[in-house]
């Protein structure tokens, strides 16, 4: 049961539609961060917010943004298992996972290496702030104690509007 | 040296300045998260933010939040030793805390002893996402090795202005 009373919706969803004055800049943020310019894709963006949520153990989010990732990806033209095997997005996944641990433990090392694989300033930018806000919305979804549904096309249904319609849309009670 | 070119500018500062699509959104949450309205008082809530900042070892982050806290508590007619002794701040601080570790480690106990000193579910939520939301700011601010003043009246001056003027002015360059 949530630590709060919330209508009865998954996940953060109960709580963007309890606290609006809140989820405005929440949803804001995510469009921007996950749908916004970047050198990174919609699908490698999104696989990065999964990748944070899911070392976080965030069932919600690891599995709302994995099915999001997979649905973009294939758009984009590959599997989630080439997106992680590439070289740009391994270095780009190991900066996140510092960032998610401790963001003071990310190196010169770890950057030039991102670099290396083609990484500008701005996919690097992208990267921290991914899973910076992961952190954030993993223990916003956790630390209210909100329901997270076992019955996976919830959230393939959640995902597919979110792959197509983004984050700016308010959610449906 | 931060990992990516910034303007010379302090802490989130030059991020905000260097990155103005996401910094709306931040500064929005920021604003309607500290000085939107809630039970608590902005000097409280900026309590919180400096305890999990201090906590996460961001030097920047709990200095200026730290500053402006003190700045507000006086207005509000206590000292930070006085707020944060109070049993309901004490019990919301305990919340922070689990949440900054790990958003699973909220217990019922922990809400219900805050719900015994006064807390309702509006506190008990802003308190969450307070601390969850400056889990996201100090990994920003440190993932990308921002610069942190070493001197106190850098922080004080910023402090002032954030007192007083709230998180939705852009910072001057």
């Amino acid at each position: 049961m949530p630590h709060v009373d919330l209508p009865d919706l998954p996940g953060i969803v109960g709580l963007l539609v309890r606290y609006p004055r809140t989820a405005g800049s929440l949803n804001g943020l995510a469009d921007a961060l996950l749908r916004g310019p970047s050198p990174l894709t919609p699908g490698e963006r999104e696989t990065i917010a999964a990748y944070v949520s899911s070392r976080n153990e965030c069932g919600f989010c690891a599995e709302t943004h994995g099915a999001v990732a997979r649905h973009l990806l294939h758009q984009e033209g590959q599997t989630e298992t080439q997106a992680r095997a590439d070289p740009k997005m391994r270095a780009l996944l190991a900066i996140a996972e510092k960032v998610r641990v401790d963001g003071r433990s990310v190196s010169t090392d770890d950057i030039g290496l991102a670099r290396e694989h083609g990484a500008d300033d701005k996919a690097i930018h992208d990267t921290v702030l991914i899973a910076a806000a992961f952190c954030m919305f993993n223990r916003y979804v956790d630390g209210l104690a909100t329901l997270a549904p076992e019955h996976p096309e919830v959230y393939a249904r959640h995902a597919k509007n979110l792959a197509e319609g983004g984050y700016l849309t308010i959610p449906e009670r």
